[in-house]
């Protein structure tokens, strides 16, 4: 019998880095959480419960085995430190699309998401966003601080220009954000109507994916800091991830704001899970489509 | 620096008695609660997580900060006195509506909803109630007791008189309930159809409108003492509000049966907290509306 | 006073065996289970929780008190002993069928079902299944077993035959699982779709029906060890037990998977003890149609 | 295979009521409940969980499987109706104890002592106990109420006499309730030093022991509604039980205050059960002496 | 009936500012939180659960309805910023101080202990502190900060410089630390061996107290971001009360890092709440002594 | 920035299987657990929380990062299936003692160290065990099986024959196991008396060391299938391990029986956490003292 190292990267996605064409990296991060913590164990929760989860996907007809994909793991940041473990955030995506390979990130909470923006913006000028997210995370400040989960793409619009940022699902923030949306991106309150159209407007543009998971109902996903009510069905998200299908030139993902201690069951864990294999192929077959 | 006493107010609700138009009040009692309590601690629930809840709503476009909201705190009642608590109740609201101001109830168990009621009749002899819930509430009698969260609108039908009553969302009770309810009131089970219409019939008449929350599906609000599959998701009762925003002159409201320690994602107090958001705006649009 | 020992039959299913024409057994065997175990603890779980359910159903116009059913309680396994507690729970079956009631099964794992179905099938000839599921459980063998609750259907089919298996609402499994299915039996993806022809096409067939409550999104069940996102709402059962009601030679029925530990706010044992409750009501109406 | 009447009785306590020497009984009640209720479900939860305790003790080399002894389960009260229910639990004592045989109550809130100890006093008129709680019990009313869980003790002073009550663990109540009792009654605050010799001195006398389990400390015992840190070890109630097994003429016993949903690992209805299971061999063994 | 605005003050301390001679604040700071942050949340849970204890101490013989204490909440602090968070500590001790008031803390990480400590040490030159942990919190610094959670002390080693600082309970650090220690600061490993010699040593001077409430063994306290195995028992820390009253000159204390999600039974709320209750007590008496 | 494969080692035990002389490997099986299971989760959840734990040990001097370790992760076992799950951990043993390394398991139920002895047996023909638990595990058989958690000590005897067993702690079973107990092995009831005397006996025999952590008190350890009051404090765990060093010939060691979805806090992932990190100081000390 042969024993070696303990391997506990998410489900079947056991490539080295160097043979990887997708990069799976968790941002143990919760500093500028202003309602519940708990986001920085989200990463090893979704790999420790990826056991539950098939590697096949019904959805697809796509299997996690048939794919190059490495996890990289937590990434190891100072504590309290909220810029220099931002910078790190930015000098492993730097990294990632160097070597030519996509980005899947596990936040953490949603700011970590900018340095990722930051660092692609750099690599692909005309660099457009899809936001799901329950929150509009748009104000200009937030207690007194530029970054934060609750500015994070009001401050990521300053480089990624007006009309580059697509949300979708939004049912929470203050009067001003909402007004500002109006002026400067697409914003959708509620629900998912008009992704399927803006899928088609930005077919063949370097597109990004970041999925605050509390765009979901709190009843799908109650592990996360900030439940509001009123969100989607995972029906819906598995119609958006259909949507996003359809993209040719996607250029790294994430899934953020999983707080795993706060729901007990499990099942936010297993959502989160499912998600992740869900985007892996996503950005594994539009490599393929690419090649 | 200036340090004051700690005010544990609902979000944003921190106005004086005096100058309040709506005042809320929660009644921390579950005395008469068959299957599982704990609705005694709903109020203070509410107030400490309703930080996780924006003051802004983007469903009625209005600001918990641009109206006059009192939060008073839970009521001091005895323990295990059922008639005495409900007293209290009585007493409470009739100062509010003596003062000219809505009452904006959180219970504890439904019966508190009774004494209200029959405050409310003194002043309003044409008084309706609108009553979301998953049980009918409607039995004659409960265990030996002719009050109790079983029976208080069969109660308060004594008093309201037939077709004053309107629920919606009903499925659980005895036969004899629902036979007796095909007479005397207005019901639709299982869901929220025919609430639009009700609205319009009653548009310029006094209501109330009494929310058990568990009329909302377990999986949308699992905080609550008996879960009954099968019912309503956030986005009906956003619907429902919207139709309460229709009407003319309605006289107060509560949310009632959270017991949050059922709960321990905290998801159902954020549920809560919203609901209590919107229908407070609601109560105080509808003043504005009078003046 | 009268004292009498203790009786925690499921909500007055309290008639003697004799009397009974639907036996409630339960099955506390969680050996094979690949995520997390415990659906042991499912049959008195729902037993102790039962008190929060009604007699009457409003969705069938029916109470439990007007029909005879007994409550069996835990069958006796041996722990970790895997062919021998089949054995038993086929010698169960077997015991009830020879005295012409009907078995209503709680388990437990899904591989429970297995001997269930082959008693039945020694009596029933032409032996149908109508089975929801959020898995496929048609492996032929998983981690080297050939029983197990991945391949319990699959070997079930070597016995009933081609196309007497009826899944839905299937969207877990390896891709040769749903392969295989395609030639051997109905199978519906993601939905309930199809349930209602189906249903007609069995109408006068005998018909087993198995559910794995998993098949409920996990918004409505977390209480389950293998949570599969994207599953069914509770009113979607509700409208397959409707169906139901259409056949005319129900043989039996079970529901499974039921982890009473995994959701501390209770509500999954509410869903479960429901779901019991209309399966009686179904199996007690089904025998009057054929007296 | 012979398929019987689910029987749930308490770990192999399974004699009918006429064989039975020791008659388990519980009481669902929690009315007067000031803090946290939900000790209506010791009962049911800790008979579910004596599957986990053995019918051997090793403590005092004794095993329920030599006894007779009966579980009649809860007893059937009015929700919300305090008098009435305090009735039904004399009534039930009355019944046990006329039929020669020793009550072995399990809480339910504290106040449903009372009336044991008034039944019992019919029939003792030199009754004693002996009382280990963390709570003095003593106040001469609580919240307007002359019966609730904070009085009973003092209530039941009015019929029991100066010196009758023996309380030990004693760590909280108002100034008042300590003042009384260096007057009326033997009261050892904080631990259980001089028990040993109160039962020299009870030796040969009526005594009923009554043992609120929170005397215990919260970290043995967080399921309950008043946790007051400081209590006793599992051992020190270990060696009270050696204590009582020199007493002579124990005329019933109890235990108190186990709320399990406040502790979802189950711990504290381990240390329930295994406490009943010790009881009830001290109430059998002082039987077998009294022969 | 008189309304009035909610008043959820640790129990009975409801004095104002002005009257008040101890001030209760509570700092809902976690950001340099390494493992599981929550402590934000203290505060008010220790408020909202303060009414399960009572507000006389059996072990002083004291009342807190007695003396006049505020609470004052909350602080408002900006999030993320861990320096901008300090400031504001820093100002409410300096308000509190200047206006001849005693400051009682709860946190809150550890770290917020820094600043309070730092404007104490600008009023008493000799400052001491007796600091109960389970942790050293002797780093140089932590994950590349100076002020964290796990240095704070050394840290104030700087301005209170060697032999001013007694630890207790210390059972977790890295070598350096507790080499470190030995030549600057009093420290005792595992237990509270010394406490009373220390007390007697330090009568006279200006002494801080801040306690980690992590230093009683996690059975005791397991609602705690880092619980470390081994610790003290609740008697052990009321014997350390004990010794605090001995103590002429108290210049404030604290308690730090209840985490209250983290236990659900609540028992760790109620912990700390009885905890604060001696505290206050203690320092009530300690400034009558001083009259 | 270099990105490396996630390595979720435990804390700090990063050594490739070739250097290093001590290696863990965890067992996720529990399969025969009668009561509760969930033991399968233990070695991951202990991984993930090691985080908590600091390298340094201060009861030894001694510090996990001066030492080589591996961490083997689980072993691939299949499921249901006893029998060849305990070959698979024979195997796995046979191969680290064949290397020369000391084994360091990770239950898993208490099962799992049967074939570890059956191994270590084969090399060392003395071989002696140091058995720390709550249960005896000495039936001859358990629910018709022989092997079993519950029996696998009275089967390990058949081949370590008489008095080689030195149990401790031992609070639960069968009369016919305390009885058989005193002929064939040592065993003391309730605590750890005579250990230290044990040790002096076995100091230079081969010793193997189990521990069930269940033989910690519930409130120090409720993270365990099934809790048994009474128990051992973590302080009398540390002094056993004290007495652990004193010996010169340890060949291994285990801990099994954490449960960890049983213990919501994570206290009992901590408390196994320690004491992993402790046990593996021991052995690497132990093969110093060796070289």
């Amino acid at each position: 019998m042969k024993l070696n190292k303990v391997d506990l990267s998410f489900q079947s996605c056991t490539a080295s880095y160097d043979e990887a064409d997708v990069v799976i990296f968790s941002v143990p991060m919760d500093a500028t959480t202003s309602f519940r913590p708990g986001t920085r164990f989200a990463g090893n929760a979704i790999r420790v419960d990826s056991f539950g989860v098939e590697w096949y996907s019904p959805y697809q007809d796509a299997d996690l085995k048939d794919f190059k994909t490495v996890d990289t793991g937590d990434l190891d940041l100072p504590i309290g430190a909220v810029e220099d473990a931002l910078d790190i955030v930015y000098e492993a995506t730097k990294t990632i699309i160097n070597d030519d390979k996509l980005p899947m990130m596990i936040g953490g909470e949603h700011l970590v998401t900018y340095p990722v923006l930051k660092a692609l913006k750099e690599k692909y000028d005309n660099l457009h966003v899809i936001h799901l997210d329950a929150h509009t995370d748009l104000r200009e400040s937030f207690f007194g601080r530029e970054l934060s989960h609750a500015t994070f793409m009001r401050q990521a619009h300053k480089f990624l220009g007006d009309h580059h940022i697509y949300q979708f699902g939004i049912r929470s923030g203050d009067k001003h954000e909402f007004m500002w949306a109006k002026e400067h991106i697409y914003q959708r309150k509620f629900d998912f109507e008009g992704l399927d159209q803006a899928v088609l407007d930005l077919k063949d543009k370097p597109v990004y994916i970041t999925i605050d998971l509390d765009v979901l109902d709190p009843s799908v996903f109650p592990g996360t800091g900030t439940p509001e009510a009123g969100g989607m069905q995972y029906k819906d998200l598995l119609w958006a991830f259909e949507q996003f299908g359809k993209l040719n030139h996607i250029v790294g993902a994430d899934i953020v704001e999983l707080s795993p201690y706060l729901d007990p069951s499990g099942a936010s864990n297993a959502v989160a899970a499912k998600s992740l294999r869900e985007l892996i192929l996503i950005l594994q077959k539009n490599l393929l489509k690419r090649k």
